[in-house]
Parts: C-alpha cells; sequence; structure tokens
C-alpha cells in the first residue's frame, strides 16, 4: 500500500476515505482535519488562552500536541478522579507529555480540592458512576478555566464518541441534548466556550497520530466503565461501520450540516448563578453542588426543588448519555 | 411464567414491557395494540375500503387478519414479483388464507401486467433489486388501489422495520425521508392514503400472533435479500436491544411524540400526473415507468431530466433505505 501523498510506504490505511498515508503524510493529513475543523467553526485564534482537558489518554494528548505544534497558547489541566493506579498512571503520562514539550499543566485534585474521589461518588451518590465522572469533569473544568481566565475549553472527543453521542440522544429523541451537540459551543453566562477540534477524526485516526508522533499515553480503559451506556452505542456504530465503512462520518457531518437548524431552539433555557458555589445552572443550585451534598451527606439548605429545578434534575440524571469522558476517547 | 392477564401460563415474554401472555390473553394484547395504532392516527374506520397489502409472510397476514377479525372491511392484494419457487409459496399462502377467511384476494402478475419480474430487473436496471422491487410494489399497490376504488392501502410494517428505517434515515441526516416516515400518509393528489397499523407491534410478537392465529405463513426470506441495507440498521438495532430493552420502541415512538413535528414541512414537493401512466409524479415520468422503460430497453420519450426530475432520480435510488418490502416483515 502506497502513500496517497506522495508514494511512500503506508502505514495508516483509512477505509472511509478510500486512502493510506505514510508515517510523514498522516500527522500531515490529521494536522489539516483539525485545522479545517477550527476555522469551520471559529473555535480560536492564536490570541486565546486555550485550557485543554488533559486524562492522558491518546485523544487529548494527540489534542493538546496538534495545538502546540500548530502555535497555539495551550495549557494543560489533569483532573486527579481519585480511581486508583489507572488515575496515578495517567496522571504520570500528562506530567510526563508537559515536561517534554516544555508545556504548562495545571493538576486538580478532585478529593482534596473538593472532599470526594469517583469510586466513592459512584457508591455514595444516586447517579452512576460514569453519570457522576462526567458532572464533575464538565463542572471542575468550567470552573478553573472561569477563574483561571481561559478563553475556551478544548477536549479530545472524536468522531467515534460524537456519533455513539448522537446515536444515544437520537434514539430517545433528547431534542434539547442534541441541540447542544455542536464541536464548538459558545460562552454564554458563566459558561466557557467549549471546543471538540478533533470531532473530524475517528479513535483509530488519533491512536494513529499518538503512535507516530511518539506520544506516551495511557492505553487501558478507566476500570469502572463497564456497562457504560456510549460504549454499547459505540459498538452499534461500529457494527454499521464495518459493513458501510463512512457511516459515522455521514450521520455526523450531516447533523452538522443539515440536522442542526432543526433542533435550534430547543436548548433555550436562562442560566444563573448556584446559590452554593456560584457557578451558572438553571436551577437554585446547580447539579455539581447537589451530588456532591449527597456523596458527602451535607445539606445545601431549604433548596426549593419545584420548578425548573426539576428540569435540572433530569438532566444531570441522564449525564451518561452525554460525553461521560469530558476528554473524549476510549476512556469513556 | 404467567400470565399478566389471567395468571395462566405465559407463552410469550416481551421484555420491553417486563410482561408475559397466555395464548388466549396474547392475540387480544396483539388486537388492542393495532386498535390503538388505528385509532391514534385515524387510520380508517368500518366504512372504509381497505386494500392491504400481503405478502404471504407473518406480518402482513397477520394484519389482514386482525382487520378482518375486528370488522373491517379488507381487501388482499398480491403482487407476483416472479421470484421462483419463492413467490410460488407466497402465492399460495395467500390464496389459502384468504380461501381459508372466506375474503377477496386480487393478484397482480407483475411480468404478465407490467412485462418484467423482479430477477430481471435487478439485472437489468441501474438500481440494486431491492430498490427496484420496493419501487415496483408502491406504484403497483397504489395503482391498483386507486383504480379498485379504495380509501386506503395498509401495510405490514411492524416496529423492527419502522425503527430500522428510520435509523437508515436518520443516520444520513435524509431529513425529507424522515418527515414522510409516518404511521398514516394522508392522500393526495393521486396517492392514496397508506398506513401501517402494526408499527407499535415488534416482530416477534407479529410471528407470535401469526403461530397462536394458527396462520400458514411463508417463513422463508426472499433469496435475493443478501445484503440488503434495510437488514444491517435491524441488526445494529437489535444490537442495542438487545442490552436495552425497550430502545427501538423508545426510537420509534419518540420520534412520534417528538421528533415529526422538526422535520415537518421538509416534504413539500408538489405531484403532478406521470407523462406516460398519469400516475402522481415529481417529475415528467414517474420514477416507475423511468425504471420499467431501461428494463425492458424502450423510450420514454424526449425527456426533460433537468430540473425537479433529478430530484426524484435521487430520491428513487435511494429507495433502498425506506421500506424496500411494501408489505413490511422479515421478507425485506
Amino acid at each position: 500500500m502506497k502513500c496517497k501523498r506522495c508514494s511512500g510506504s503506508a502505514v495508516v490505511e483509512l477505509r472511509r476515505h478510500n486512502a493510506a498515508f505514510c508515517k510523514v503524510c498522516f500527522p500531515e493529513v490529521f494536522t489539516e482535519q483539525v485545522r479545517k475543523a477550527i476555522r469551520r467553526f471559529d473555535m480560536f485564534d492564536p490570541s486565546d488562552r486555550i485550557l485543554v482537558a488533559v486524562s492522558g489518554g491518546k485523544d487529548s494528548l494527540a489534542l493538546w500536541d496538534v495545538l502546540l505544534t500548530t502555535g497555539y497558547d495551550a495549557t494543560g489541566l489533569y483532573l486527579g478522579l481519585g480511581i486508583g493506579g489507572y488515575s496515578d498512571r495517567s496522571h504520570d503520562a500528562a506530567v510526563a507529555f508537559a515536561e517534554a514539550r516544555g508545556a504548562e499543566l495545571r493538576v486538580v485534585d478532585l478529593a482534596e480540592r473538593y472532599g470526594y474521589d469517583i469510586p466513592t461518588a459512584g457508591r455514595k451518590g444516586s447517579r452512576s458512576t460514569c453519570a457522576v465522572c462526567g458532572l464533575t469533569k464538565r463542572y471542575v473544568f468550567n470552573r478553573a478555566a472561569a477563574e483561571g481566565g481561559f478563553d475556551v475549553i478544548a477536549t479530545g472527543h472524536n468522531l467515534d464518541d460524537e456519533a455513539a453521542t448522537l446515536l444515544g440522544n437520537t434514539l430517545r429523541w433528547k431534542t434539547d441534548y442534541i441541540a447542544r451537540q455542536s464541536p464548538a459551543l459558545p460562552a454564554r453566562d458563566g459558561m466557557v466556550r467549549k471546543v471538540k477540534p478533533l470531532h473530524r477524526l475517528s479513535e483509530l485516526e488519533t491512536a494513529a497520530y499518538a503512535f507516530l508522533r511518539g506520544i506516551d499515553y495511557v492505553v487501558e480503559e478507566c476500570p469502572l466503565v463497564a456497562g457504560n451506556t456510549q460504549l454499547r452505542y459505540k459498538n452499534a456504530m461500529n457494527t454499521i461501520e464495518a459493513t458501510s465503512p463512512g457511516t459515522k462520518a455521514q450521520f455526523l457531518f450531516g447533523y452538522l450540516d443539515r440536522g442542526i437548524p432543526l433542533f435550534a431552539g430547543d436548548d433555550d433555557v436562562a442560566l444563573v448563578p448556584c446559590g452554593s458555589c456560584g457557578q451558572p445552572t438553571i436551577g437554585r443550585f446547580c447539579a455539581f453542588c447537589r451530588a456532591r451534598a449527597q456523596i458527602l451527606g451535607e445539606h445545601l439548605g431549604s433548596a426549593d426543588r419545584a420548578g425548573t429545578d426539576d428540569r435540572e434534575v433530569a438532566r444531570s440524571l441522564s449525564d451518561e448519555v452525554l460525553p461521560a469522558e469530558i476528554y473524549g476517547g476510549a476512556e469513556t
């Protein structure tokens, strides 16, 4: 097999593109796809301060690598979830990458800062482990970005993540979730802008990029992921992709081209500051503060649970269908 | 396992309902679901003349059986596709059912009436076999219903068919197809009203109903169905359903409740009479007449293929994603 660009010896075959690339050209092709995503959704420019959500897995490190290589101002943020040796090894991979690249890595330890770890949250809270983990990560990253004065949060969600999430939300016709599934969510009322520069690239492609760029990432999956709903949707998409290469891309890109306008307006809720932490929410207290209080056995005061609050409860309880893993990738 | 209704010995277990029923109660439950579908979508009433598209398989015969049993004026129409022994056995099953019930069965032989059979069409035309078969059936049934003065065409599409079709159309964001996927399409400009009274019932349920009612149906699949796109979507849905029972129903019913309004208006095309046969179309000549001319090596005259005609070509070429089998069911 020959490289489509230089006719050298190909190392990566992309069935949906009916093309193959060599070890030199593939990282370039990959980078062009990231550039295309950034440009099309006007994600950020070189003057923006970007906070990259770094898990230590292939997707988030590949993302950080591309952003640094292409000259963006990208700081990493690693969140210690307290999932035993898995978290230790993930932390080490993030630190090693930052040191090798001379990049800034910030670290938040969940237990130290917020008083609980994910295994405890899964046992004590009313949410599934993946749901409370996703909720926690979305909260901590947004808060860290807001407090750190960052312009945008970049996550490593790839094409497989996004197609699986869209499938899950479509199978349930969660029209408000579908409306929010954009590769670039604008900032609003205390929510920092969020972007997914890898959404055009498959899991296989990010793995190949990370490998070819010599990135030492954590390959193991989170040990708590068993039974995750998102994984089932990924499996279903893979079943279809196997006989119809390109279906995932067609599904996600078709949504971005023709689906988004249909669902616009279904996410039209007002955000107000949480009565406890001040972060944006649609109820009196945000889902994170309520989950945390439940896990720690504390009380938030006489929370008014009527009205919009119920809506947020329902929303946060369904977090598993949203990308449970804010970094994106196979760890989900 | 006990029957949920009478505590007798259950013979059918419905995982998505977390319930089981005995051989007496299940056909009643099945019939109630059909009644619910007819009522909710105002499909027809006892004064309407119904033409049932009968393939000889479980779904179409189960449908005909329920309609006759509940007192509707239901005539069967069998279309001989010329697919060797499979068509012969299907014809025999339809005739035997009609005779046993004292019901009227009309028969159209495709080769005799229109000059070609499906195996020939698959070899000679530019469409796949399933696409031209679906196109042919939609045409012949609509024409027979219109010429016979019927008020409505009823097909045996079940929940599995409808969920798979919706999945296929959603994965491609075929918004105009999605807009038309209603269990009841109103009559317009020469198109007879079309209804799917079994859309609330799974393939397993129609098979169980047919078995318990002693219907002798053709079990074998169409020998030309290999590689059918619809089957792949069915497999994908079954993969998800296996771990999340109820997903198919949630997907289809969620669309009917919340999705339909979003896509309405995407099927807003004017119909005009075909320049050759007079049946409704959006181009100068209908897709059926064009396909038939191609198969028979004839010319339709100086067809103007510009403008809306192109649109119809694209539409008919994608027929495989629509229910290729107008009767519904596993034969697809």
